[in-house]
């Protein structure tokens, strides 16, 4: 059975992917995939995602050329989300670090500290 | 300035949540959290989540007893996602997995496979 059958998308055809790293296991990003991106993405190889700002399926790094490599699909108990293990090119943030989650709250400070240094420049990238 | 204030929720009033194993860094489920969960998490030290099915917000293994102790909140780069690491008591996964993304979709055989085996029975539990 095609995984897409196998699962729940939600009242906007969507449902939420966790990216995450095939080494490390870290989290690099959470994405969102229609019926078409998940096609998609196990037709090729890469995450593709639906893009709300755009209205559209897109290949993730389209842009930048950051692409992810599927190592591994993994669906949830009730197959209302996914987890997407993958080998990532250069970085999954826009911002420039590996991971979207490089900000880490600080209890004492009552703030969100930056982790690590970025990978690359998001000015030359984008 | 609280963290909640530097986050993005949603038409719903709820934001989604990377749960994952602070050791093995193994994402174990997606959870949504509302304002008022996410300061209850913050202030117990214990996720709390809000729970659709039942209107309100709940202790993460509040009938299992498989409670998850916070020991890192990371906000993503546009603040519209969080990934908390924690440590696991038992299990996350209702179904009796340690973590909800025990399937793994096999390309091959199109179909999705239980990896590893149950921790607890899931019967004796709920």
């Amino acid at each position: 059975m095609p995984l897409a059958d196998m699962l729940h998308f939600d009242e906007k055809g969507l449902i939420p992917a966790i990216i995450f790293d095939a080494g490390t296991r870290e989290p690099l990003t959470l994405c969102y995939l229609d019926r078409a991106a998940l096609e998609r993405t196990l037709a090729t190889g890469l995450v593709h995602v639906f893009r709300r700002s755009h209205g559209r399926v897109m290949l993730k790094g389209e842009t930048s050329g950051h692409t992810q490599r599927v190592v591994d699909v993994f669906a949830d108990c009730e197959g209302n989300s996914l987890a997407i293990a993958v080998e990532q090119k250069v970085a999954a943030c826009h911002a420039g670090y590996y991971t979207c989650y490089y900000r880490r709250y600080d209890r004492a400070k009552d703030a969100l500290e930056a982790q690590g240094t970025p990978i690359f420049d998001p000015s030359k990238v984008y």
